[in-house]
């Protein structure tokens, strides 16, 4: 496991401030690694809400059934992370282990066992011991503080280079509403994969359904826009909590998600979720380039996705970025395999803003010592124009190295 | 680019027999490379039939084109091939320059351009100067021999490390009928892409229909079972040619597919596709493993299909093998993301025999030491259990190593 920070990580780190009504602890409980926490809990007043979207796998994990089920009730009092262990493909001592966690959080908590919220990233196929949690989570009952957002990002990580955080501050009716937010990216723990888990606390007082919207419209064009290889973890999880706790400052009850009130928090929630997508981007497995993928000019937004997808997971084409090579044939062959509407000859790709191809050919005005210069930038643009249509989407990938190949084949040589 | 052979290239080359009605001449046309042959031209006797598939890229470079447009005819005289220059993404002077190749062919070999075949592969969006093959087709015209089959498939080579050929005998009626193939396979010359081209000649009377029937019979479970990295060229061709002239010994003219008297010759067709398909797969860039994927117990043939293709397809699992790491948890991501039925308890895998997870756990009788000798062997099977229904597939693919990113990115560093 490489321990340098990815070249991408971003240079600031904002300061997290306060959400009323939640309070953190993080240990080391041992699961996997040794000398560093693997543990966080995160508790939450009565009244809070919560709202999930999970991976798309057929095959999910233990944690991922648990609370996909415990959503319905709509309301959340703690969420246990653990790291080291997926408790994924696990069988039936996978779900008997989310049980006994859930149940040993309730009484540390003093809540029902359907106000628990798990997740779990790691090692997968092995038995994830839940009596270590027996005392933790007690202990971490008792210490949590509302000032621990840090320690809470860098508990979850695998091998993730650096922790993912962001907040932001807006106005819900004529009070103060935050919200902050931390995920984990794209590492692995052999024998693991890649899982992205994230999660947003909030102290507005919405309700789940509205939660839930904003969560559901929110990913589309953030979490659901980005891809490191194109592989998907069986436990891929994004949970929301909102204590509420503005409401005592003056902040409304939103209960309808059409509420014009919401403008500006949505406008918040979703930069929250853009900034910890494109941090999951930049911590890619051996990442060296940050790759945005915008396709314009399409029949319809599915489409542009569809196509923008293609490059984002042709391994041609991250290798060329790798290489510094603005190599636009492979981008026309991810074009073309993509199976969607486009016309070969009306084709147009510009590199970083610098235009290599159009009309389905070499730009005439195309010079190689200008385009080799923009490619060395850490973050690259791909814009395809199909000449199609008026739809268009983004999407956010990284470059694909021999670190990549290195990370997730070499540890067993 | 590497110049060593790989290492999973087959330790037999098949003796290639004459295929009566079949000339064949190569020359060294100077398109790109220097030192060695780029040009290759068949001739064959009047009354040859023929038949194809391509890419089903919706962005196909212009050999292709003008081949689609060329096979209604179902009659074919002479076949170019030509290696350094791909001919695609390269406008309205592409759909030229394949004009004026099959121009210069036909005055070369006394037919009509409409019984031209062409294909290209090499680099993309350079214009391909078609008058370079002005005197080359005439003189290979002259100097065309029925014995020239190793150099013909040589000539054909991009980055493949090894010629690629394959033949068989047998009888169509009581007469000999022979079949030879040739194929080059996934390699790259910057900056291009991976190209699959394939060629099979045949002395059997078969109409232009029966041989298009066999050949897109014949693909589904072998070229369309192949993948190395999941992006497919703009100028995959796979062409097929009967030039009849086994009649002359008693060979029956075969005008239905359905004729009972193939049964033998399609068996030996389908040979001949399964040989030449597992050949690109065994000289995959930087591939070290040759990697089949088994799925069975699918509800449908398509679904067992798209969920090999899904774990053939992820880095994640190819950079397991190769790091020689039987790892079922990426196998187990993999089935998950295909999107097709699944039952995660229900799931078994193996690797080469030795199965390491049922009923969606780790194998009670799992023996690391044991699975890590089977994955150091060359061939590496991967066999999923789905316990749903009775439908199995099979796919063919390679490993990912950092030998494929050297190839694919380093070339401009």
């Amino acid at each position: 496991m490489s321990t340098a920070v990815s070249p991408l990580a971003p240079p600031d780190v904002p300061e997290m401030p306060v959400i009323t009504g939640v309070r953190l602890a993080t240990a080391a409980a041992g699961i996997r690694y040794k000398g560093r926490t693997d543990v966080l809990l995160a508790l939450m007043d009565k009244g809070t809400t919560v709202a999930g979207v999970f991976t798309k796998s057929k095959c999910p994990s233990a944690p991922v059934e648990w609370c996909r089920a415990r959503l319905k009730g709509g309301s959340a009092r703690a969420l246990v992370v653990n790291s080291g262990n997926a408790n994924a493909f696990t069988g039936k001592t996978g779900k008997a282990s989310t049980a006994l966690t859930a149940q040993i959080a309730s009484k540390a908590v003093g809540c029902s066992t359907s106000d628990v919220f798990l997740a779990s990233t790691g090692v997968i196929g092995e038995p994830l011991d839940a009596t270590k949690f027996d005392g933790v989570l007690a202990q971490l009952a008792e210490t949590a503080t509302p000032d621990h957002w840090m320690d809470a990002a860098k508990a979850i990580m695998t091998t993730d280079t650096f922790p993912k955080v962001a907040t932001a501050t807006v106005k819900l009716g004529k009070a103060k509403v935050t919200i902050n937010g931390m995920a984990k990216g794209a590492g692995m723990i052999m024998p693991d994969m890649a899982t992205m888990l994230s999660f947003i606390f909030t102290d507005a007082p919405l309700s789940a359904g509205v939660l839930q919207s904003l969560l559901k419209a929110g990913v589309e064009d953030t979490f659901n826009a980005l891809t490191i290889d194109g592989d998907t973890s069986t436990s891929d999880t994004l949970l929301a909590f909102a204590t509420g706790a503005a409401a005592a400052n003056g902040a409304p009850k939103i209960s309808r998600a059409s509420d014009p009130r919401l403008k500006a928090f949505t406008k918040a929630f979703q930069q929250i979720l853009a900034s910890l997508s494109e941090q999951v981007a930049r911590d890619g497995e051996g990442a060296r380039k940050l790759v945005e993928v915008v396709v314009e000019g399409a029949t319809t937004k599915p489409s542009a996705r569809k196509i923008a997808m293609s490059i984002a997971n042709s391994p041609l084409v991250k290798t060329a970025i790798a290489g510094e090579d603005a190599n636009w044939g492979r981008v026309v062959m991810a074009v073309g395999k993509a199976g969607e509407p486009a016309n070969r000859d009306k084709l147009s790709i510009s590199f970083n803003g610098i235009r290599v191809a159009r009309s389905g050919a070499r730009d005439p005005s195309y010079n190689e010592k200008e385009v080799s210069e923009a490619m060395k930038a850490p973050k690259i643009q791909i814009k395809v124009a199909l000449g199609l249509g008026k739809a268009k989407d983004r999407v956010l990938t990284c470059d694909l190295t021999k670190e990549y190949v290195a990370i997730n084949g070499d540890y067993r040589s």
